[in-house]
């Protein structure tokens, strides 16, 4: 019976709509369990651009450094919106990543098994499947800097005596390393005891010292199988074998393309969530920011076609890391879960259901079955 | 009835035994065809390094630019190497492409009808597939420069006053990014007339450029549907819809993920050959380096184990692509769909076959077919 703010971004797109729902959920959640959320509703993205002039403001990166957790929904990807504005929509997720220090970003992906036929893949391969990637979100290409660095200018496009040439630094330090590589270690422990580091060792010295850093906190958890693989063959091994993995580490942008493939075993983005962290302690867990991996869809937006699983399922992380409500974010788990059993379905997963209902149905059937 | 030079390189692990049986190929095609091959065998990778200091030598990089085209087998990936050899056995790869300019690789997957069954998606989602990625092969974060740059040190580890860290530059010009899409525009006006580059220039300047110059270059083709996509939606829909794409074009290290993952399309990576070509003319056609996509896969090497046909099917791709040979390349082609269709089948494939045969068998079969 405890009392939590929640800093709310649902941004662009799709974002509101699915948001909405998640914060259905959360009330039911409250309720249930006797909590008291109080939200703090903030623009983000091309909102915040034309009305305050900036992606995310000074201010609201205050509000969510002072939260207890940061429910986000989507920024960026509308269409035409590349001439309008000087600030892209996505800086706001960088300066929240960055900003705040989020550098690990949990994306769980364990299909449900209504859901198996939803996938490209055969369900007998998707099957059994339950792996969580962990991927760096505070360094890499994402953040790289020019020498001697331009302060907001993480890489550049320059005219030389040649031409013009764009350029782009992937630099890792080894306790950038380290610290994401003990949080997959960690996860590893409560799951299956097993690690794969990804790299691409044979061409990166980024890699080579991944992978030497890798090997070094290996060797403080004797009890987790360890393994490397290069984020080529992975990419191969995510769909030949998706249920061999438990847990898979590795940096910021081979995270966020195998996260996106991964997408396909749960047969739909609009199933996954993720919770960025990073060391920040608040008083009940961990600060950290939850927010669907899909993007703001702005083929659909408005027409109630939006999946909010996602959504929610990162309300059920939020519970579960930041304000430490274990029983709560299982609840959640597993009203989404009975709802899918019963046969509802937004329209992304049509074909495998009883009954296809649209976005707030879709909240209002888990946050009942809660 | 003409007379061609063919370098040889096999490399390590299973390389001798593919490269074998696709030489088995070409002689039968040479004397159904009345051609005369003559093949300079040279060491490359491990073997070179033992035996010539390197990991190729620079008389064989020579003898290379001379030949009228490269039949490459694998390097690299042995276990243990690490530790015995100074020089990594894959920068023979970087020293032909980088060397010899080979700035444009063609991976075409086109999965065969009987071989639906072996990926490990549904077969009504592959079926209908045939697309082409051109990969940009001599820029980006596999040649990364410091600044200044170091010579022979693309990128580095380094000790800074904070500790060490690690450093890859990802570079490309406005010419190295024009004469790729030139390639990937011109391949579609022979297919089927769209093209999908892919970018990540939501986050790197080097795809903000690349998406500019993309665009430039589009407008000289009207009669070509194109579009952008992003690279972890691209890893995404190449599995969600993978005949929906025709050419995919893409930088360096994106088109190495890529590839590898759309090799679940055709059921294995045994079945997928590549050409590397640059701008460097021959006396028949370009100089080109043609190699399976696989690599040397030392736990099955020597076990006869392997599959040739992405080896047999690199060289049809050089009978056509350097020696200007389309009938005899149509012929290797037909002769592999026949012999999958006659049921026989390598091990990695033996479940959707009749007949599993070893690697020198099916070299056999094929060039019976012949
Ligand atoms: C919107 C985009 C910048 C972002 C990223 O690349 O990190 C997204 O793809 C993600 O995975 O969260
Ligand atoms: C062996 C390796 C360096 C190579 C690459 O990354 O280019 C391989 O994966 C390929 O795709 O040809």
């Amino acid at each position: 019976m405890g009392n939590y703010t929640i800093t709310v971004l649902a941004g662009d797109g799709i974002g509101p709509e699915v948001t909405d729902q998640a914060v259905r959920v959360l009330d039911a959640v409250a309720k249930r369990f006797g909590h008291t959320f109080t939200y703090h509703k903030r623009l983000v993205g091309v909102a915040a651009i034309e009305a305050e002039g900036d992606s995310i403001s000074e201010a609201t990166l205050e509000l969510c450094q002072k939260s207890d957790a940061i429910l986000f929904g989507a920024v960026g990807g509308l269409p035409n919106y590349d001439g309008r504005f000087k600030v892209k929509p996505e800086e706001a997720l960088f300066k929240l990543r960055k900003g705040l220090q989020f550098f690990a970003n949990l994306r769980p992906v364990k299909p449900l098994d209504s859901l198996l036929n939803a996938s490209p893949l055969k369900a007998e391969i998707v099957k059994g499947t339950d792996l969580l990637v962990v991927r760096e979100l505070t360094g890499g290409l994402y953040y790289g800097h020019l020498e001697p660095p331009v302060p907001g200018k993480p890489s550049a496009i320059r005219r030389t005596e040649h031409g013009t040439d764009a350029i782009d630094t992937l630099l890792y330090t080894e306790a950038e390393i380290e610290r994401i590589l003990r949080i997959a270690f960690d996860a590893a422990r409560d799951r299956k005891k097993k690690v794969t580091s990804v790299d691409k060792a044979n061409v990166l010295s980024s890699s080579v010292l991944w992978r030497q850093v890798a090997d070094r906190v290996a060797a403080d958890y004797p009890d987790i199988a360890f393994e490397h693989i290069l984020v080529d063959a992975c990419a191969m091994h995510l769909i030949r074998r998706p249920s061999n993995f438990d847990v898979i580490v590795t940096e910021n942008l081979f995270g966020d393309i195998l996260t996106d493939e991964a997408s396909v075993l749960a047969g739909s983005m609009g199933m996954l969530p993720s919770a960025s962290l990073g060391s920040h302690k608040t008083v009940h867990g961990r600060l950290g920011l939850y927010e669907p991996i899909h993007g703001s869809a702005p083929d659909i937006t408005g027409q109630g076609k939006a999946n909010p699983i996602a959504a929610i399922l990162s309300a059920a992380m939020l519970l579960q890391y930041s304000l430490g409500l274990k029983d709560e974010a299982s609840a959640v788990e597993a009203a989404v879960a009975q709802t899918i059993e019963a046969g509802y379905r937004t329209e992304d997963l049509a074909s495998t259901g009883a009954r296809t209902v649209n976005t707030e149905e879709m909240g209002q059937k888990i946050a009942t079955t809660l």
